[in-house]
């Protein structure tokens, strides 16, 4: 019998002895491996974290205590911690368990993540409720050195210094954010590990914790009645220290005793403690040890090698977006890329090592890279930003007041727009047709298929004001290749039929060309427009279409509200085209998890449900 | 004559002998306070930042040389040097001179800025176009402790350590933001300045500067030559030489010799440089100096006394929220008010008073007061976060991430929702209801008048969901009395007429109110609709306006794309309602600063205009 068998509800890891804690670490670490090689998920952030996640439900009641995770993607232990072990067989798929944190799948789960940064200002609100409501429990955040750089983590920890009450930060320090970190903090961290005070500092850390009783008694006693000792027992953390906030560490994230201690002194405290431990990314998994970055999230895979069971056949539109970018970049000296920490699934990759001059990952600070791009813009270069879809809604303050206010020449490449999959209701990119297009004067594109994306990203790059292009994470498409030139705010015509015209957006281009195949061998000829633009929107072709059809059908993948579908209707409305109209796009509401076909079919969004819907419609 | 009038171009302030720039800086401190007392601006962060400013401008070469101040408020010393004086007559006016920096107004405006938080991002994009395009000028930002607390700022600083070229920012320390400054930073600048350490310091620079020549060569080569040095020389900040950042300060922020020695010594490090100088805001005119957040953003005043030339007569929207929000607090133990460093503006000072443990002012932190929210609604309290539409902006993705995708119950209070006027394309509240509509299952609301307002309030404090009612800046509206109880997603019949509805959201039921009022007396008789919800729409109304009306207008504060009108058409047009339509909705471009009145005037959005286009389409 395995000791992964004695633990089926929270709490359960209490009953395992201390001496085989180091046993119930490994099983783990095999289970995960085993479970995440058959579904794919996050590994190597998950590997890395297990000891600290014992620890900490070793320190912790659930589902008293509150413990958020920032992002969520390293809650695996967690969850097999807290009576979750069998969701691991449908994990992130659909119908079954969530990657993330899910207050629909347990009381443990305080709320539902999936962005960075976020996890101080939540444990801040959950502590002062806590505190109003005269209630007893322990609140501990945990993130990552990566989501540090983002500002909101900033603005928390600024904020969390005033708390006159016990809140546990812990800092899980793996030195990488999804790839390498970067900045100013991250050297910070750097020194004080690598510091010559380090080695010394954690021995003798160390010593006093290992001779004092499990409480920690002597250690808390020191933390209550001198801040003195506890300052020159604990100095490399001046930099949290100087914001309000005791800071214990470094400590070996992967020394269940160690953590614990270090956790039971903290929650002596009157105020907030950060706790900084240092985990090492895929620990305990070769593979992804030697390449945490590529273990970060990852396809199903052979736990033997690490390879992956399904190997790409085409290029996604990532690819298409690093091929096109290097071509770009050779013919135009002032076209300058960043990312934020997404250098991999951005495609960029490639960029920085051809222009490292030219390359700029900010780290995980969605708003400092979109304002970043501005400044550039404005100093004579043409930036192009590629972030992920739902990522960029955070700087949707900075695409309207830095970028777009000043009507500077920004591209912004969005990637995983519409249905993501297995990441899902946190990752879902079902929004930006909505922020971005009513944003005055950014132009927002989506290509219908690769070579499209091409010419859309030459387009931008020399468009002398702000742009947009969403394109989803999916193979290119290389169907229905046409070659009208891009221009600003034309769609263009792939078909003259009758009677119907159906105005697509972006990927919607494939799935309606099979659907009006399909269509055609019924004996419709419909007319099939690639709208191409977003905004502007080409009402002159709408009109005319209006004028020659007796009904106009939009589709996007997109919800409804804010959409390409509702900018269209208006204009027929207030311009008298009394059509038949009928929007194919997104319900609005959050989608879940899942393969992106069961999401579509469950939503009515697959081909055979859109198929239907048009022909509802027809005469 | 006065030394006023030797300032007409960029630069001339070179021209002034040194020993009259203390004449000068009192010239223009009159001259600013004669100027905004007429037109009203922001004056006491101005006064503040005179000395700053003109020293800033013995260093510079405009305009070569990019100067960003953050925010922009505080610029006008900055115009008054570059050749705007003139423009100070119509200081906010419609068609006159902006009250932030404007690229239309001068070349020596890098940008348009109006948010806080962005310039280090901007200097920083600015720093490496230069560097990339193998220009030679000096790249300056200029950022006050209450911008600091942003995390964007931090952000940015995370990622200036890495630039290996010259970038100065200047940290303009007045220990404010709009009203007192919170937070572990503000505190460590405290710190900073009233430590034992300080004066010594000082006094130890001072000296070292007086008796260097003009250009510091003395200390330009210890920093040159001497890492150590400089260290010891400057030991304050070491928060920012952890992040990478060579600290300069603290600095006398009104003593321009010795800040200009300090521009000079921090112009010759190749990498960024941080000077902290203490300035006093409201400085040289007493009223501002014993109020300076009075004295922040203020309409025209007596400048003998500091009185407002014209006193409120009737209350505001945020009065009635303020009132309101009382009356709540003392009901319900369980709301919290948050703000972002807006107490006074957004009226939730009373409530601080009153209920001082249940109010949170988090510092200009937009992100982390929304998460905070969430985070204490997660704790079983509900928030009511009170924000300017423009400043929400920047929650835009917490909302969607951290509130709706828990459903959470948290208000959030969306003040200046329209049109504000003379702060201008910055500060125009014109988004909201796009951008909140667009979110899944968060209520949104607005109110005809002080009375539904109220409603509102109440409603969505029992409501256990995530809302928001945006609410302009204007007086409150008694008209349009009704007693029918705020139901989630139903409009209010406010008139059954015939041929025509009209759907008015928010304030513009008074503006349709009265146009109605004339056209009753022109002998129309129009059905007239309070909207209430523009999330969810109340489409079962509609539809049976539609069934019984041939004509369908709807009329909101927004821009066109993502309003309330585009939901309604899309839903008509579905539904196969071929009524005439028309849509009443800001045009989709910025909106200049300047009386509201003459603002509406310009884009046919004025009742006049409003009355004539509906009577365009009525039969």
């Amino acid at each position: 019998m395995s000791l992964l068998d004695l633990i089926n509800e929270p709490n359960d890891i209490k009953n395992i002895p201390e001496d085989q804690l180091k046993d119930l670490a490994r099983e783990i670490r095999r289970f995960l491996v085993r479970k995440v090689s058959n579904t794919g998920g996050h590994l190597a952030s998950n590997l890395g974290a297990v000891e600290l996640t014992m620890a900490l439900h070793l320190f912790l009641t659930f589902p008293e205590d509150k413990l958020i995770f920032d992002v969520g993607h390293q809650s695996y232990t967690h969850k097999l911690l807290t009576g979750r072990k069998g969701g691991f067989d449908r994990l992130r798929q659909f119908g079954g368990m969530s990657g993330f944190p899910n207050r629909k799948e347990s009381p443990c789960d305080p709320v539902n993540s999936g962005h960075a940064s976020t996890s101080i200002s939540i444990a801040d609100g959950i502590v002062k409720a806590r505190d109003l409501k005269g209630e007893d429990y322990k609140v501990v955040a945990v993130i990552g050195d990566g989501a540090l750089s983002g500002g909101m983590a900033f603005e928390a920890l600024n904020n969390a210094g005033r708390l006159k009450s016990n809140l546990i930060i812990v800092l899980n320090d793996n030195k990488m954010s999804i790839s390498e970190n970067v900045g100013g903090m991250a050297a910070y961290l750097g020194k004080i590990r690598t510091s010559s005070k380090y080695t010394g500092l954690k021995m003798n850390i160390e010593e006093k914790l290992k001779n004092l009783p499990y409480m920690g008694e002597g250690i808390v006693k020191r933390i209550k009645t001198s801040k003195a000792s506890i300052k020159s027992l604990f100095v490399p953390g001046m930099l949290f220290e100087n914001m309000g906030i005791t800071y214990i560490g470094p400590i070996d994230g992967h020394n269940i005793p160690l953590m614990l201690n270090a956790f039971e002194a903290a929650g002596q405290s009157k105020t907030p403690v950060l706790v900084h431990v240092i985990t090492k990314k895929g620990k305990g998994y070769a593979p992804a040890e030697h390449d945490p970055a590529s273990f970060h999230g990852v396809e199903p895979f052979d736990t033997s090698t690490g390879e992956k069971k399904a190997e790409k056949s085409t290029k996604s539109y990532t690819d298409i977006f690093s091929d096109t970018m290097l071509g770009i970049g050779e013919s135009n000296a002032n076209v300058v890329a960043i990312t934020a920490a997404m250098a991999d699934g951005t495609g960029l990759k490639a960029w920085s090592k051809r222009f490292p001059d030219r390359f700029f990952d900010v780290g995980i600070a969605e708003e400092h890279a979109v304002t970043f791009a501005a400044g550039m813009a404005a100093g004579g270069l043409h930036p192009v930003v590629a972030v992920y879809s739902t990522f960029l809604q955070r700087s949707f303050d900075q695409l309207i007041h830095d970028v777009a206010l000043n009507f500077l020449p920004v591209t912004v490449c969005v990637d995983r727009a519409g249905i993501v999959g297995c990441d899902g209701e946190t990752h879902q990119g079902i929004f930006d047709l909505s922020y971005l297009s009513s944003i005055p004067g950014f132009a927002v594109m989506a290509p219908k298929n690769a070579y499209e994306f091409e010419d859309m990203l030459v387009f931008s790059c020399s468009y002398n004001g702000p742009s947009a292009i969403r394109y989803p994470r999916a193979k290119a498409y290389y169907g229905c290749k046409t070659d009208n030139p891009i221009v600003l705010g034309k769609a263009e015509v792939l078909h003259e039929g009758k009677k119907a015209a159906i105005i697509a957006v972006g990927k919607m281009v494939k799935v309606l060309d099979g659907v009006l195949k399909e269509l055609t061998d019924e004996g419709y000829d419909l007319t099939f427009v690639n709208a191409r633009f977003i905004n502007p929107i080409d009402f002159e072709l709408i009109d005319r279409l209006c004028d020659t059809h007796e009904i106009i059908i939009t589709a996007e993948e997109n919800v409804k509200r804010g959409g390409f579908g509702e900018a269209v209707a208006l204009h027929m409305l207030e311009n008298r085209k009394n059509n038949r109209f009928l929007n194919i796009s997104l319900p609005d509401s959050f989608l879940t998890h899942g393969n992106p076909r069961d999401i579509r079919d469950s939503i009515g969004f697959d081909p055979e449900s859109i198929k239907k819907k048009i022909k509802a419609i027809l005469p």
